[in-house]
């Protein structure tokens, strides 16, 4: 149905939505669930990014709408031809199950997590799941990942090993993304933090930003040190992330800077018991419910 | 030069590209430095996020074009009527050295400011540079934006005005972003909050959040809410955006979270007057060159 150019019959004009899985507004990309003629489909919407070499002629060729003025900015609705303005489409079809529930987003909801909430609901829930960390004892115990260990320091106390993060594909310095995994197992997250704890987090401060400046070239000043709250595993780790990347999970809701975290400590050794966190939940996280059951959110 | 339905002769169509400034290919934003009318201008390029209430037309009404095809997945290039896929233009002008420079994208650098620092060095930077918040002043008097304004109390010293930030179009609620402006005048930051102003702060979390829950049906659990350190002006403001929407600046190293706030000055009334305050400084900043000059990164 498409001819020789890549012209086709509209196949979508036949697709029926079902649902939006997800909608990023930001990336300006939407993601469908829906049928066409009959088959179960994911069709991905982005719009393109700008093209420098179209700025002329969107400037002379568009139509311009005006919404707002005041003093010397002005904000206008722009209709540029429709061939300078195309969406990227991609089309999964005939789409799975599992297609669907990889693009599904979930709704975020805000917790307010008292140090009481910790200790009655977060805590019991964490404890009920035995979350495995077996992958973390085996990089730690050398059985996995050995050859990715960019440091360590071997003290049971204040020791940790640091590697890179999956998410780096380490073929730039632009997404430089490390972390530091503790050697002690009994610190499952921020809210086991005391001033105990103040040497191992200066050490992985100061040794982490030194290994990363020796090998990477990259110097403190260009490194966002941080902790998740609540993290994805309950043996603590902390991000080492180039500061020019906008990461995913550094944002204000999730991330604690280690500067913050020990200057936290330094003034309240039990700070991180007795203090409100604020964090969010997916709409499916088992937690949001237990926060639902006792009447918190 | 637009009449009564906001269409304009296309004041746009005259404007010389000098330079790109910055060129977001995830944002799909692209800011540009040019004139118009010999006049120096600031334009900014943004796509529209997809709507949903649009999908419907945009699958019967596109052209399709065939980029790809392997197994189930397929790509396309779409294109879409023009006027279902909109770019948001803002215009500044005539811009300043000043405007441009805060476009031009930059590498970014950290700085740890202590409560000394602020008083020997980023107060005195504040002071020299007489920024004009002439635009705000002009909102809180309803000399602008008067139509904008989705809330206002009026107390002058607990009071502030509520309304849509410049960065959201108001079409869709999954990148809700709202600006409270305090009616106070002598507050430039995060740094002057004493427990003094307990009342304001609290005010604006309990009825920011009720207005936007009865204007726009977001509840609380929504919504981030947050204060920016460096601010991008310095008349105290507080972000409401929607907590699905991974806004821009909403990052740990910039954004401090309203209940943060309120509870770090009820515990210590000079919290932020002492406090050591991680952000991050442009490399062409001027602040940063008076933290160099000072030795203090």
């Amino acid at each position: 149905d498409c001819d020789g150019g890549g012209e086709c019959a509209n196949v979508l004009s036949g697709f029926e939505v079902k649902s939006v899985l997800r909608d990023s507004a930001r990336d300006k990309t939407i993601f469908i669930h829906g049928t066409v003629e009959d088959q179960e489909a994911v069709v991905i919407l982005e719009k393109t990014p700008m093209r420098q070499d179209n700025l002329a002629e969107i400037f002379q060729e568009s139509r311009l709408k005006l919404q707002m003025k005041n003093d010397i900015y002005s904000t206008y609705q722009l209709q540029p031809p429709a061939h300078l303005n195309e969406i990227k489409t991609t089309v999964i079809c005939p789409a799975t199950q599992k297609h669907v529930k990889k693009y599904l987003s979930q709704e975020m909801f805000l917790v307010e997590e008292t140090g009481e909430d910790y200790l009655s609901t977060t805590l019991p829930y964490i404890e009920s799941q035995s979350f495995s960390v077996q992958w973390v004892y085996n990089i730690l115990e050398k059985k996995a990942e050995a050859d990715r260990i960019v440091f360590e320091d071997p003290d049971p106390d204040t020791g940790f090993v640091l590697l890179p993060d999956f998410k780096w594909d380490q073929k730039q310095l632009y997404d430089l993304y490390l972390i530091a995994i503790v050697h002690r197992r009994n610190i499952k997250s921020l809210r086991d933090l005391t001033s105990d704890h103040l040497p191992l987090l200066r050490n992985i401060s100061k040794k982490g930003k030194e290994s990363i400046q020796k090998q990477y070239g990259m110097p403190a000043c260009k490194l966002r040190v941080y902790l998740h709250y609540q993290p994805s595993y309950y043996h603590l780790h902390v991000h080492f992330t180039s500061l020019n990347y906008d990461a995913p999970g550094c944002g204000v809701e999730r991330a604690h800077l280690l500067t913050d975290v020990i200057m936290n400590l330094e003034a309240d050794p039990q700070y991180y018991q007795n203090r409100t966190i604020t964090y969010t939940l997916r709409a499916d996280d088992n937690l949001l419910l237990r926060f639902r059951e006792a009447g918190r959110c």
